[in-house]
């Protein structure tokens, strides 16, 4: 185990920067008494949210950039404008460099992106990278990728993908073989992408150590049938996103039963403690973060709007695959699957989870 | 308003075939007393369930036939031996004839729609038929579609979508001008599918009594922001089966949080009426149903897996649609769309609904 891991933090990212972000770091100290964090941004208005928190003092540097990258910058705009200088640049150059493990931002996802291909660059033999989201299930967690880095991949870039959610999914889960799934689509007339059918032949053939489970549906993943669901950014960004608001939809109409007249509020009292643990299990601020796999480094993308309960969420998550060094693992599991020879991919039955 | 529509019924459709085809039928019948139904099945259990339900002796004849498709059955298949026997085909076969003016099944999907392809074809200028779901939301219900009939569309398609879809929001709503809106994702990076950017841009540049609204996120179907949610199979049947899943999640959150303490349990009993509201409210049998658009004939898919509630609700859909005679509402838009000078299509700003 590492001591001292350092983080380095764009200071300016999300939509209220620096408040936000010194509160988060803040409460992950407190998680985490050895960690470091190397904070870039404006540093006088960075050095008066730190001063609120004095304990954080010795934990915490600063650098000063007087450039921040916009939410709504595109991303060539922002590689323009914060290349070398912005404090989104800043941080993913310290994990390059050596200086700090992981990067973190809550800052414009696809901004972030682009400077982090440029920076780190890709791991040889990935073609892109993914986001990695996790996502709360009935049995515990799962790691969904890629959740929107992507449109339109090909069968070996899914493997790629199997490949390094599951190595993710074995550092933060600590399971030995975690289990690995392709979302699909069961209408049995067009059953599924091309893409996925192949993916799924090539990850049954091929002799990697992946305990892999065939297709899964979207009614799957919030049961927790698989410890790792792979998919295309465009329909797992879909999925990520529809979950959310059925979440929120479903909060909304439990506030306005529970509010509709005078024995529903008495009952409300009364159960409060369990609907603390229930808003506790649906609070998207515990699964904050999406991690980038595929990179010459850990960065992990925090929510925008998050605060700094979820940003703490995200660090906690950057922390984590630092220490367990994901970059090195998944860099080995590459290695193991492009070591061996191109199976055959004939067409054969489909597979599918019985669940 | 035709009087006495005739709804023809797969009545060996479903995981419990029968038993909750003809139980639906009779909830079905209750709410539209003048409608009849001609069950194709096998004659001697139709009539021992029917048997059941003397007062729906007047409304329903049935038609004898050996022949069943399998929930498993591969469309080709089904095809193969069904045609011209199954009660799957023969249901279609009677709106083909103008016995019944929509046909419901609870069976195999794939197979329904292969049969409903060959029975009814695909309206003039429409490539390819889409699945219709209608969708709960804070503000009402939502049409989205498609959900699982096609996958990889062009621009025009999604186009086609887009008028089907608002002609049967219109029909069930009531709405006049129901707003429409495209699926995709809001990674800056990427920015969504080519296809989907120029679906934008023939719908906004057509000049079709549609109101467009822009790209929606799928955080913002359960929020309502549009009433017709235009998307291609494989991310529409993800979006679905992932909100469906993500309710049942939440739903087990909730009984295992009311059942956790003594006092939890006494809050539960205060508040049971408002549960039950919010049962009903998150019951996807009120929303069972899938419509396929874009056949010369209404064809109306239920859950395989729900019960004669649940399929009930299909057949009120069916009946609202043949009602107001939705094939001859979309042949009339789809032939505006397509009398249109065909559109410039340059790219230009991308536009996103403001939520």
């Amino acid at each position: 185990m590492t001591e001292h891991l350092t983080i380095a933090v764009d200071g300016m990212g999300g939509d209220t920067g620096p408040e936000m972000v010194v509160s988060g770091v803040s409460i992950a100290r407190e998680r985490n008494p050895d960690a470091r964090f190397l904070i870039f941004g404006d540093a006088s208005e960075l050095q008066r949210q730190l001063d609120k928190f004095p304990e954080l003092h010795k934990s915490c540097e600063l650098v000063h950039t007087d450039v921040a990258v916009a939410m709504d910058d595109k991303p060539s705009q922002a590689l323009r404008r914060g290349r070398k200088t912005s404090s989104m640049w800043l941080a993913i150059m310290a994990v390059k460099e050596g200086r700090a493990q992981a990067a973190i931002s809550a800052g414009n996802t696809g901004a972030l992106m682009a400077m982090a291909k440029v920076i780190l660059k890709t791991m040889s033999d990935i073609e892109r990278p993914a986001i990695a989201a996790i996502w709360p299930t009935v049995r515990g967690e799962s790691v969904v990728l890629d959740v929107g880095a992507t449109i339109g991949v090909d069968s070996q870039m899914l493997v790629q993908f199997a490949v390094m959610g599951e190595a993710m999914a074995r550092t933060i889960f600590g399971h030995e073989r975690p289990t690995v799934g392709l979302l699909n689509i069961g209408v049995e007339e067009v059953k599924g992408l091309e893409e996925v059918k192949a993916a799924g032949r090539l990850l049954k053939e091929a002799n990697l150590p992946i305990e892999y489970c065939g297709f899964i549906e979207g009614n799957d993943i919030g049961q927790g049938v698989v410890d790792v669901v792979v998919t295309e950014g465009f329909s797992g960004n879909i999925a990520l996103k529809t979950a959310e608001g059925t979440a929120k939809q479903i909060g909304e109409y439990l506030r306005s039963a529970m509010s509709r007249s005078l024995s529903a509020r008495i009952g409300y009292l009364f159960a409060r403690g369990a609907f603390n643990v229930l808003r506790e299990k649906m609070d998207p601020r515990t699964m904050n973060g999406g991690v980038f796999l595929g990179l010459n480094g850990i960065v992990v993308k925090s929510h925008g709007g998050t605060d700094g309960v979820g940003f703490a969420s995200a660090i906690d998550l950057a922390l984590d695959m630092a220490r367990n060094d994901l970059v090195a693992r998944i860099a080995r599991d590459l290695g193991k699957y492009h070591a061996q020879p191109a199976p055959e991919t004939e067409p054969q039955v489909e597979d599918k989870v019985e669940v």
